[in-house]
C-alpha cells in the first residue's frame, strides 16, 4: 500500500496545512474516566517508545500524533491512533 | 491584602488580555522524570480538588490554572502556582 493511500483514522483531523500530523478530541464524564484514559494512554506510550501531544483537563484529552518520519503520517502512527481509538472506547465504555 | 495585590509566582505568565489565567512552562530531561512530575501534579489536584488544564509532550509540560472565580486569579489559585513549582522543583532536583 502506498503512503498515498493511508487513511486517517475516524474521527481524526489531519494538522491544518500539513500531513505531518492528525489530532483528536476525547471526552469523558468525569476526572476519574479521564484520568484512567491518561494512564493507559501513558502505557500505550511505553509499550510503543512513542510519546504523542497530550492537552487535557477535568474531562477532555486532546492527542496529537507527529509523524514518526517527520513528513507524512505512516502505519505506525495509525496504529497509535487506532490503539487510542480502542483505549477510549474501552475506557468510557 | 486586597487582590490587586496580589502578585503572579515567578515564571508564571498571566493570559493574553486577561487576569483570569496564569500559565508555565516545566521542561525535563527525559520522559520518566515528566511522568512522574505529571504524576504528581495529579496528585495535588486530587488533594486540592482542582484541576489545570495540561498540555505535555516527552519532556515538557505546560500549565495553565483558570481563576477559581473566574475573574482573577486569587491567593488560592497562587498557592496551587507555588505547590506546583515546589514539585518541579523536588522532581527535577
Amino acid at each position: 500500500m502506498a503512503d498515498s493511500d493511508l487513511v486517517v483514522p475516524a474521527g481524526w483531523e489531519p494538522g491544518k496545512g500539513s500531513s505531518a500530523t492528525i489530532s483528536k478530541q476525547f471526552t469523558f464524564d468525569r476526572y476519574g474516566i479521564t484520568r484512567e484514559f491518561l494512564d493507559r494512554v501513558a502505557e500505550l506510550s511505553e509499550e510503543d517508545g512513542y510519546h504523542p501531544n497530550i492537552s487535557f483537563g477535568t474531562t477532555y484529552v486532546n492527542i496529537t500524533i507527529d509523524a514518526r518520519d517527520g513528513d507524512q503520517i505512516g502505519e505506525a502512527d495509525q496504529r497509535f491512533a487506532q490503539a487510542v481509538d480502542r483505549l477510549a472506547s474501552e475506557t468510557t465504555g
